[in-house]
């Protein structure tokens, strides 16, 4: 009788294909912690082989003694790679032919690619499902933060109505460095600042995907399809950019007792599943408001567990290393199942919500021309879309004749506010289009 | 050919022993809840069999339909049991019982119960892997939060130096009623506050597992063990409540920018293995200032995902039973492993580390009498002790001929501190026993 304990449990072998930043974590990761995963895997964790683009590119990790590939779809077929981590990114071309032919020949796929998942999560999934391996994402959202786990397994017992968060360090780095230089009594403007992120590394030399939400629109609709079991839909998410916030506006919140965050918000409900990336006003009580920088943070509403809240850093390659090589335990630890918490079958096709029935405050900023009759006309425009005004700010002109007006409106339906700006449109009155910020209490 | 799709999945079923709060709040939620956790498990969890003493109690849950059994220990041997859900409570006793004679018997177990897992976990997890059955416990520590399978699962890939938390909601309850009540101009002691929460149900009539701190401790050293991969050692939890702190303590804080919470934190390095619970000044920058009320909540510092921050209901029913039925879907779905995420045998144990090397600043209060010299008799004690004094707070005697004098150090080894201590026992000036906060910053 062989005695099973003594037998070295077999590594789990993997192939690396994508070496940018997280690539290199992940390498740096598992050299660095490799013992105590071993120990919490059951098994190591081992290097077969790694694929990149470029192999002469200097990377600032040690590559020497793992094996480079230049078809990186020859590693699915390889009998002495047990899992392949896909970092390369973008939700078509080679990242998608790689993850379908893992999957449908039955390799185990882990990914960073949030836009993937988004776009095509459905389709892998059935696959993975039909395959009967693991298709995990953990890194695809929120970075380190284990929140694809807590919704997937964590809050798996609740009903959830609402999941909403920052999911987005480009863009809280921008939005809280505007704050941090209006207190500091020197306001600066959303260029200034992207500027200066993009030179501090904090945001891409190409920063659209990034500051108009698209980023932060793939990672809602994942967790939204985790949290309330509907399908992926990220064609449902209506998204709005930070790239129109004035550091007046950032001034204004302030003064209300707000701070600006992008949001990406879900909601489930009877009238439909609601989607929704915008700038808000969060007010300074609510947990949102603190997190700061380039960290990223998302909260959720069971209806037994109450709210959860997560908070941790959304990118960078330590933290998205952490998740990429957590859900390499799990593969390790054999404990994964249902890549979006259930079988692709049993998810609900949700129709759209109507976001003009949800009820709420708003911040509307219009810059206008400084003569007479403009806060009449706007003022007008709201009494007859059925807005009710709480309160208005309207400053001096600063320059080129310019008047900041800023009104924040009762609680009330958003189609009003929605059919103001109808209104308003091609008004002469005023500069640039309006914005609207929905109100976090 | 059987089309295995066809075939109706095997609920899982379950016998819950102990019908408390916890025990009526899983009856309910599986009853809720029931369709979307069958989407989410793959089959349905089905209640078999129900126990408790007194089986006569009202406990506002219907229990018609569900099968009383006076013998709980006869439902460990029962074929259509699946998974036993423990929530008696108590580290030793029946439930020990009971966990002993499941796991031995290859009955999956599923417990709230955080005192039997901090002084029985060790045995526990080896009879569990030797039957190679699921021993799950992430009710035990912080309610509906998800930080057992956090750690033990999210931030597996790290090397986690520190760990700490606010555990305990009653005690929170407690600090911030306190604060608010300062706030509002009206300080209230300890006493009163613990009062009130005895009557709002936050407190139990005999609240010292909680107040002085052993319920913090039990949790704490839950969370050490699955963070650093060591042996649980509650045994080496240094332990302070909160009975002590006084509403003029609670002022003296929020004058210096802190709030008051009781704080377990585990560190782990070099010097061993430290563990301690005690009431901490907690600076308004850090997010534990801000977890109010009964809410919990555990940062976890790991060498590639940085800081992680968990926040959320920390008990009641709805938010307990969450976290029960999370266990019972990881069954269902056959993802489990190893109870404190590695073999027992791979734990490591690592010897207690000297808290006097610590380095950090401190609160020192103490309440003297009235008379001359008083002051310079502690400040004497704390120059000998090698203590450097930041600030000095006299307040004017308020009855009974007694001063107050708060005290802020400079940064030093802890061990100064305790020789102040000690320099000063038996002085007749001091009136009680000092206080000693050391500061989170």
């Amino acid at each position: 009788m062989t005695d099973q304990r003594a037998v070295a449990p077999a590594p789990l072998r993997i192939a690396i294909v994508g070496l940018g930043t997280v690539g290199g974590g992940v390498i740096r990761l598992l050299a660095a912690n490799g013992d105590l995963i071993a120990r919490r895997a059951g098994r190591p964790i081992q290097i077969t082989a790694i694929s990149a683009r470029d192999r002469t590119k200097d990377r600032g990790v040690d590559l020497s003694g793992l094996e480079w590939v230049d078809d990186m779809t020859s590693l699915a077929a390889r009998d002495d790679v047990d899992v392949i981590v896909e970092l390369i990114g973008g939700s078509d071309g080679p990242a998608l032919t790689l993850a379908r032919q893992c999957l449908a020949s039955g390799k185990p796929f882990v990914t960073a690619n949030k836009a993937m998942i988004a776009h095509h999560g459905l389709a892998l999934a059935a696959e993975a499902e039909k395959s009967g391996v693991a298709l995990k994402y953990e890194a695809a959202v929120a970075g380190g933060i284990p929140v694809i786990k807590g919704l997937r397994e964590g809050a798996a017992a609740n009903e959830i109505h609402r999941v909403y968060g920052i999911l987005n360090g480009t863009c809280n780095f921008i939005l809280t460095s505007m704050e941090k230089a209006k207190e500091a009594g020197h306001p600066r403007s959303f260029d200034a600042v992207l500027k200066e992120a993009q030179e501090l590394g904090y945001a891409e030399a190409d920063p659209s995907f990034d500051i108009d939400g698209v980023d932060t629109a793939h990672k809602l609709s994942i967790l939204a399809s985790l949290a309330f079991g509907t399908e992926l839909a990220f064609a449902g998410v209506t998204t709005t950019g930070i790239r129109h916030i004035l550091a007046e506006d950032t001034a204004e919140a302030a003064a209300l007792g707000y701070n600006i965050r992008l949001v990406g918000m879900a909601e489930n409900g009877p009238n439909g599943l609601f989607q929704r990336v915008h700038p808000m006003l969060v007010h300074e009580d609510h947990p949102l408001a603190h997190v700061d920088g380039s960290l990223n943070a998302v909260v959720a509403e069971g209806n037994f567990v109450g709210r959860l809240f997560f908070q941790g850093a959304g990118a960078g390659d330590g933290p998205t290393a952490s998740a990429v090589v957590a859900d390499l335990i799990d593969v390790a630890r054999d404990e994964y199942g249902d890549p979006l918490a259930m079988p692709v079958s049993a998810l609900a096709r949700q129709p759209q919500a109507d976001a003009g029935t949800r009820i709420g405050r708003a911040y509307m900023r219009f810059k206008v021309k400084d003569q007479p009759g403009v806060l009449a006309e706007i003022a007008a425009a709201m009494r007859d879309a059925g807005v009710s005004i709480e309160s208005v700010i309207q400053r001096a002109a600063t320059q080129d004749n310019q008047v900041l007006i800023a009104i924040v409106t009762h609680s009330g339906a958003e189609r009003c506010v929605t059919d103001t700006l109808t209104r308003l449109a091609g008004s002469d009155s005023l500069i640039g289009a309006p914005m609207v910020m929905h109100i976090l209490e």
